[in-house]
């Protein structure tokens, strides 16, 4: 549904309506990462979770995507960001990209931990960057009565909603496709280095390197890699 | 969860921060409405969802609830409104409060009926009133991308949520329980014969009736109970 193209050239119909100028001083590495992972994390998390100083976020998935929220929602002074998921280098990368705290699900209970941390409440905004029924249903969890559950996350399959415990907890869950619309702000954020987009970037490949640079982006577990530019 | 009572006097602690004056003009038994299914229907189902002018509504359930939720979402001059329900005794009462068209799900199928209304989209605000998986989940496939969802039925059991579906389509859902923050709002609609309370009042009984009042009420789909007003 989205289209898009690997070219070191690429013709781009009515590119006034959908391109923006690359502001002076900002490297082609990191207007990469607003291709669609940045505004992607910042909208469909961030925004729609509308977080706000003070707020305790927690993010389910540390991939790219859950790396973006973690990145967007430290622009809003959150109290903290806890960021969740079941490997650890993706929780190291999540320190990285600003959380405050990790919690491997794989052996710590998450909801436990979120909630010794907020007095027994839960988040006020909890994210959702993996995309499967249990990270999910894991992520209403975690919010506190009031808060938002912001999914990103792309699901093949259906979850459980459990209202019987979240009809009266007066929570907002919002789903979404990363419309772009903040591309402007996050230009203008990265002009002037309050974001640092560089650090998706963890491997550097030629164009003739092709082949390879999708092999360590296949192998991210064993690489590490988060994204991997490709140059001339 | 909720303390209430039944009774001609009442001690009420801290009153002060609790209860509101009655404006003059105003019929007890209008304000007996105001007690909680006006302002459930008003905060949890139309502010929580958001109506807007021109909005499409669509309401599942026309107990008093979803009758509360039509008659609030009036207020913000919706194009249409329409009522879903699986008895036709509450549909007509949906249109006695408001609902432009209604639709029998025993008969019709209201997914249809909707997109039919709405070019294919769907409703901008879908309002659930019933409190059941499977009202819930039409509530949900009701919305059209970009619409709301308001939660207002009191639930027993999990949902399944499309998120297979929904993922993509910027959703908003939100659940709650009424807190009465709107009770000024709608005393004062009450004193300006904006809204009209005394409709949900079909039947009266005096005090010494009371176990007739109450067979009254349960046997709602024979007598057309809505709210049953008991005076000295």
């Amino acid at each position: 549904m989205i289209d898009g193209t690997q070219a070191e050239y690429v013709r781009v119909p009515f590119a006034d309506t959908s391109v923006h100028p690359v502001p002076d001083g900002v490297p082609a590495q990191d207007v990469l990462m607003l291709a669609d992972i940045l505004p992607t994390g910042y909208e469909v998390g961030v925004l729609n979770g509308a977080v706000r100083p003070g707020d305790t976020v927690a993010v389910v998935g540390a991939g790219p995507i859950g790396l973006s929220a973690i990145m967007g929602a430290r622009l809003f002074s959150p109290s903290r960001v806890i960021a969740i998921d079941l490997a650890d280098s993706r929780l190291e990368a999540a320190e990285r990209f600003g959380a405050d705290i990790t919690v491997n699900n794989s052996r710590q209970d998450p909801l436990a931990a979120v909630r010794d941390l907020t007095g027994g409440l839960g988040a006020d905004v909890a994210i959702e960057a993996v995309g499967v029924p249990d990270a999910f249903e894991l992520t209403v969890a975690l919010a506190r009565p009031g808060g938002h559950i912001a999914n990103i996350g792309v699901h093949g399959a259906p979850a459980a909603l459990h209202l019987e415990e979240q009809w009266i907890r007066d929570i907002t869950i919002t789903t979404g496709l990363v419309d772009t619309s903040s591309t402007p702000t996050l230009l203008r954020l990265l002009a002037g280095r309050q974001i640092d987009a560089a650090r998706f970037v963890t491997h550097h490949f030629t164009l003739d390197e092709f082949p390879k640079a999708y092999d360590v982006f296949a192998d991210a577990a064993e690489t590490g890699a988060l994204k991997v530019v490709l140059t001339r």
